[in-house]
């Protein structure tokens, strides 16, 4: 389990950093979009495992939402938007079986529409933002990305580290019996650490308050969100959120620490960085 | 009950044209806005009449879309709804009790917050724009919210007076027990004679596809949104979704046609007419 986990992240992260840094737009734009486009299908797999025709809609629903989110467009996306939360309403008028079940299975639809087709195209317009004029303009939208990957993956390896050798106490062991309170503190040392690195190495225009900013906010929300999509496949019912990636169940269970920081670090440096 | 409709229809007709056609751009920033609160406030009340902390996160939430949609941005209202969604799902894995109860509560937040919060303030953001520069480029967003106001409003009449004197078939009589097929008949001929009179008075630009594609699209959007708000209201177990407005029932079950057409005007000017 530990070498398949290895041997992916040997062969993904060099990847990773080439298709965030080094690459086009449009091609960080197809990788976030696919991501979202396979979280979609696999969020709708579990919230829907019996209900072929709720199933499909929210997965044309989910697909629309990461195309206009993607494109990017904020008026695409929503527009998008609208028209979902419509065609969905009036799907349910349309089936008319049970309408307790029909609008609960709607609300359902657009808590899996915002979550993942919503949230994570951020890191699309993330990577789109241009440096303000006083640093120079150039396309420096990549930093944040590699700034909020890091931060949170980096959190992922100190938490599961932290809990490994130090891990008593339980966190949630409702949600995520596998968490421990050791394993959060691993994962906020490991987030400072991820945070000044990146100052260190290529983002030296973030202040030290920033630098600590981000690793507390980003951290939060990775250790959060992480659980949120834990708390989704209990109630759903599922185990794994799906088998695409060897060792790692689905790609909801490898992304879900990514997804809530996202918007976090978009709106700030839209906000108070590139205005 | 019917003197009382015509009574609140004498004030407010007028009061509406005001507002509307002659006003400040904020007043109506402010009418919309507060229309949308109530009706977050109304939503919430029928789908957690039990759950007091659900309720009130759902209206605090629909406050904050609805706020940042009429400011209005565009950055804002995705920044408030990432917001919701993640607080939303923090404040079902924080209060863990029953975890698929908890989940399906944020479904049904999302939806009300889509719903009222999202949708109904398309009309401040119709309501702003600029006549392209070959018309003036003068403000006449305002022709836009008159023309989908008229429409589904002259719906509403002719539906209900064509029920009245024709109507025999039930159209939906399980969602909404008065409607009938003679009815739908009734409100898409009123459609057209609201398009009509549009095009007549105020609004010259429209060629005549536009005026008759406007009647039908606004008209069946207005439709088939009035029996979704029934549908909401009978899943969640309400008979009116509030008193506010006297003889009317609730400001959702008087607004209910005019939510659905507002996303299909506000685009379509936006990228074919506005651009």
């Amino acid at each position: 389990m530990l070498r398949t986990r290895l041997a992916t992240a040997a062969v993904a992260i060099p990847l990773l950093v080439w298709i965030i840094a080094w690459n086009p737009w449009s091609l960080f734009a197809w990788l976030v979009g696919s991501a979202a486009l396979v979280g979609v299908t696999e969020y709708f797999a579990m919230a829907f495992p019996d209900d072929r025709i709720d199933r499909a809609f929210g997965i044309v629903a989910g697909a629309l939402v990461v195309v206009a989110m993607v494109v990017p467009s904020h008026e695409l996306s929503g527009m998008a938007l609208s028209g979902v939360v419509m065609a969905g309403l009036i799907l349910a008028l349309a089936r008319n079986d049970d309408l307790h079940r029909g609008v609960v299975a709607v609300g359902t639809t657009m808590l899996g529409v915002l979550y993942v087709a919503f949230l994570l195209p951020h890191y699309v317009w993330m990577h789109g933002l241009q440096d303000p004029e006083k640093l120079g303009g150039a396309a420096g939208g990549w930093r944040w990305v590699v700034l909020t990957v890091v931060i949170a993956m980096a959190g992922d390896v100190g938490g599961y580290f932290g809990g490994r050798y130090f891990g008593k106490r339980k966190l949630m062991p409702e949600v995520s019996p596998g968490k421990t309170v050791e394993g959060t503190f691993g994962a906020f040392a490991a987030n400072v650490a991820g945070a000044v690195f990146c100052k260190t190495v290529f983002f030296h225009a973030l202040t030290a308050g920033e630098v600590l900013g981000f690793a507390v906010g980003v951290g939060s929300l990775a250790q959060v969100g992480d659980l949120c999509e834990s708390m989704l496949k209990r109630a759903f019912g599922a185990k794994d959120s799906g088998w695409i990636i060897p060792g790692h169940g689905g790609v909801l269970d490898r992304i879900d620490s990514l997804v809530f920081p996202a918007p976090l670090v978009y709106y700030y440096a839209r906000f108070f960085f590139h205005h």
